[in-house]
């Protein structure tokens, strides 16, 4: 009924929740996470083999429904293993008092609600004086680590002021200094801390708000008229869309993959396959962090881990028909649970629909003018996620040539702190409006590949052009250069070098290619980016340590998903990549797992507030001998008839030859 | 009449060839390039000023035209520039012995032809035994440089095999061991060069051709049916587009600039201002190579100089609607002169349309969902051309938050050379077809920034992103950083570093941004890139020197526009960055120029034959504290009513708050 990789049903939750509660009998429980267990891999693969070669399928993986939730009595927090279909539950573990899971949707709701309530923070609010319709508003933030060896599950609440009563009046713009501290499960108040105005790390009390004006991004707020002269651009598939969808299954030129969601980690891509070739078993991505750079306190325990301690699926937008994307538009849904155990629909919060990158290959025969142009017709999977002032659009992009493009999009609002002094120069940050200062930040991502190229067992390697060496008779002029190649035989993190263009790839050493005599490879165009700046003793790094480096290599064990281990909220060591990948297993030829930490290093700039236009970064994944040939070849030629393009003026039409 | 940076006409063209021919009676002249000459940018300043500020136009700069060309009887180069106005030659010069202009056209043409019926390539043609209907194909190549000090206009033919007779049948699939080399002035064989075609020097007598199919890529041709599942996909502007046009004058969403055109830049970008600020006064590739890193004679003076030695204006495709570009499309003509003196009509050499690029800004309000979506309308500028079996797609795209992309788009067809053992593993080159092996080479790009950013007087510097000293009261965590500025005082090289982020940034001393108190300034994202691998010794590097170093920066003086100097056509030496750079010239807050070096090591694997999906790189220029705020705020929403899309399957629609 469910296909391994199908994303928890509602029915499933409701199953598990009941089972849980039936196991608990009379002790309230309040739930954090409900979703499908990664299937067994080795169980996986028999099974998506027999669909791919069209046998007969073998027994289904088991389903196993993964939970998190406290007991409300005790706070203890549990994870637990259930089988809806079985209805049992097949184990419970009490987590250590320190881990705290991630944090829910009904928590920050909470939290933000007692914040606005709590009489700490109305007596601060009395001392800032504020005008008449101006009110404040309250941003949960997880509370980070820092050498204090905090157990208690602590939020940050950052405050900001309302300007006026408008649903998108930009509070960023008007941040305030003074930030209280709650313990998450008692609700009681910790602590008030007071926010450094200047350039050190001097604090005051709450003073009487000077009012400036906020800056707004929402149309009816701006004070500027709007553009007149954009005209429409409107796409159209009069004969429907290229690809073809059966619940999660998506086919389109060639390529086949599931579409695959949860609370965590939002969208992922299974069982990818071009032409009924085995490309990659799992893609998405695994963590990211986004630790700040001002060094004092409390900004020194700033440092978001947007998929382990929140989760992408959970914040990932309900996509309207029209705003965020266009043309023909396919939409997925998924579920999450709430803390008392109802299924919640997120609707639309992945789209599916194709796009024209321009052209995709071209020659032209200089000697007649005679032309073959084929236009580069993408296939385009995305969610688009909102962590409290950001957003993130993450994309997979396919194209007829058999090559994959993860695109990571940051937009939204940076995050700000109130400066008191105008022009004041701070190393860390960026001054973008009167009183608000941005501070510097990095957005380091892990993109966990599970490669299946041309089958299960394959080879990680890197290879690097480099000169020759000069050689009177073969090589007189010096200047000769070839690639050296470097097999990656342990696990563990491996480097990228601009200066030799290295470039990484997965082979399978089983199949030869029978043009170019190599085995068979897929290249993994990485991003060299700056790695976290943090010192290597700062809990940041201790924390993230995938952000160290940028390629890492391990053997896949199930349950290895996520770069800086399961649980990130608070967390004190990166129990994830930090630990796997000083394993020391041998790689080479085997079920290997390739983690590119790539990134952002961002000090924002006047133009990134009030609303930031995207930064994009993109990943590649090519071929690279995987095919005798260009296996976009037989992509119909681009016509006019086809396109039906239309000339600006009068001038004569060219006539093609296509 | 003429706005300083059009184009050359028609009329101007014969005008020039008639007074050259006036001034040169009784002798015969042949024609290489007939263009503008570069107005003095001292002179055109206060022109284009004028018209930004809607002043009364001072006296336009002198229009110069720039002729090369030949004295038939001597074949001396030389270089005349006349005032067509005026009708008359302001001065000639001629070139020394060893300076060989660009490529013509013609001259290729009859090379080829040549080449085709020459006793010697005949006689070799004989011992290939070639079966009834495969011909001979011949390509001239421009014949590079070594320590022989050739003083010679020489053409080294490289030569392919036609298996049908098709106007795209791929030759390049069936590469022959034996290259001709003639004098291109005298017309006189020179010698055979015979190819080796193993894995060292060797190179043998030509041998009886062993049929073996071609791998095409023509439609016609091709084996396999082609694709029926790629349904049309149609871009409609029903408003029109939102640009206008006057003549070369293009203006769309507050940019304003003009496209320029010539023989050997192709398309120039001119006067870039955004809503009337100056930004760039001139954008263009300045130059390029190509070396391949096969050390064997003769491919080691295999490098080409695409700009210098031939030409992008003259090499670029006339377009054609529909099949080239997607939607409402505007082109530009441009001419070139014949060897005889006639201007030729380059029709639709460049095009100008918008394209949609996905979200511009987004964010929703988490608490009530109440989101801003803003899409990313661009306006594209591009040329496509053919540089024998490679073709070249320059674009530029401009956005609404005011940033421009410069992207290069390498497709068409690579290098190829015959190799006879089936499996052979040579170091520098990939078997991409049965007894066709593709050498690796390098695509090595230098683009000329002349900025004007908001203002003719601009300091060039760049910042670092480096940790703070970990400090026990300011950054006792070891968790802070800032930015590292370092300005650029003396014209020379300067490097990327990625492990330090950094980012050039070109900036205004004396407008300060009043909401970050920081010049204005715009950054300049180059693109790490490994650099030309050749020896330092080597004609290669030596002729390029430009592509040593990822940023120049010089102090502009006219006639300086070309990074490998004016005439790369068999060079000796770098007449361009090379000296420019070494001036000891003060560039801080001067009128200063930067040159990017960026670039694809490329060693072609079988997937980019026998065509090439295309290689991608880009160069963003976004301002970086230019504005007060993000400039893209007016831009109206996103909103289905404007967009249009379709939902794929009957569930019901979301509704978005837009």
């Amino acid at each position: 009924m469910y296909h391994p990789f199908d994303p928890i049903s509602p029915e499933e939750m409701r199953a598990a929740v009941g089972i849980l509660k039936d196991k608990f009998k009379g002790i309230r429980l309040r739930f954090n996470l409900i979703d499908v267990n990664e299937p067994i891999k080795e169980e996986a693969i028999p099974y998506v083999e027999a669909e791919r070669l069209h046998q007969e399928l073998p027994v289904a993986p088991t389903r196993l429904i993964q939970c998190l939730f406290h007991r409300v009595d005790t706070y203890v927090f549990m994870k637990a293993m259930v089988n809806v279909e079985e209805r049992r539950v097949d184990w419970v573990k009490e987590m250590p008092k320190h881990v705290q899971g991630p944090a829910d949707i009904d928590e920050m709701q909470a939290l933000e609600e007692l914040c606005m309530t709590h009489p700490k923070v109305l007596e601060e609010k009395e001392k800032l004086q504020l005008p008449e319709g101006v009110d404040l508003c309250c941003e949960p933030w997880i509370y980070g680590t820092d050498d204090s060896n905090e157990d208690r599950r602590l939020c940050q609440c950052y405050l900001y002021l309302r300007p006026v009563d408008h649903e998108q009046t930009n509070h960023y713009s008007l941040p305030v200094s003074f930030s209280p501290v709650f313990n998450s499960v008692t609700k009681e108040f910790v602590r008030m801390d007071y926010l450094p105005t200047g350039a050190d790390t001097k604090t005051g009390p709450t003073k009487p708000w000077k009012p400036v004006k906020a800056v707004e991004y929402a149309h009816d707020l701006l004070d500027e008229p709007l553009r007149k002269d954009l005209m429409p651009y409107i796409v159209q598939q009069p004969e429907g869309p290229s690809f073809t969808v059966e619940g999660q299954l998506v086919k389109w030129q060639k390529w086949r993959f599931r579409v695959g969601f949860n609370h965590r980690e939002g969208l992922i891509l299974y069982n990818v396959t071009y032409d009924s070739r085995n490309l990659f078993y799992r893609l998405a991505l695994s963590e990211m962090t986004v630790p700040y750079g001002d060094p004092r306190m409390p900004f020194h325990r700033k440092q978001a881990f947007d998929v382990g301690d929140v989760g992408l699926g959970v914040t990932a937008n309900q996509l309207a028909l029209g705003c965020d994307c266009l043309g023909y538009i396919k939409y997925f849904d998924g579920f999450r649970i709430d803390s008392k155990g109802n299924p919640i629909l997120l609707k639309n919060v992945i789209c599916l629909h194709e796009q024209d990158n321009g052209i995709l290959h071209k020659h032209t025969n200089f000697r007649n003018n005679a032309a073959t142009v084929v236009r580069n017709r993408q296939l385009v999977v995305q969610m688009i996620c909102t962590l409290a002032n950001y957003e993130y659009a993450f994309a997979w992009y396919f194209d007829q040539a058999a090559g994959i493009q993860f695109e990571v999009r940051a937009t939204g609002i940076v995050s700000t702190i109130p400066v008191d002094e105008p022009g004041l120069s701070v190393p860390w940050a960026t001054q973008v409006a009167p009183g608000v200062m941005a501070p510097f930040h990095q957005h380091l991502f892990s993109l966990r590949i599970d490669p299946a190229v041309d089958g299960y067992k394959n080879t990680i390697y890197y290879e690097d052009s480099v000169p020759l060496p000069v050689d009177e008779k073969l090589n007189p002029h010096g200047i000769g250069y070839g690639v050296e190649k470097t097999v990656i035989k342990k696990a563990g993190p491996a480097k990228t070098n601009v200066d030799r263009h290295r470039v990484f790839k997965i082979r399978n050493d089983d199949v030869i290619n029978t043009v170019s005599y190599n085995p068979v490879a897929y290249a993994i165009h990485t991003v060299p980016s700056q790695m976290i700046l943090m010192n290597e003793q700062s809990f940041n790094t201790k924390r993230a340590e995938f952000a160290k480096e940028p390629v890492w290599v391990t053997k896949y064990q199930d349950d290895e998903l996520y770069a800086a281990g399961e649980f990130t909220n608070q967390s004190r060591e990166d129990t994830g990549l930090a630990k796997w990948a000083k394993r020391d297993d041998d790689v080479e030829n085997s079920d290997v797992i390739f983690w590119h930490t790539f990134g952002l290093t961002h000090n924002p700039r006047p133009e990134d507030f009030p609303i930031m236009p995207v930064e994009t970064i993109t990943v590649d994944l090519k071929p690279s001998g995987f095919f005798t040939k260009n296996p976009a070849l037989d992509v119909p030629r681009s016509t006019q008839s086809f396109n039906k393009s239309v000339l600006v003026t009068k001038s004569e039409d060219a006539t093609c030859g296509c």
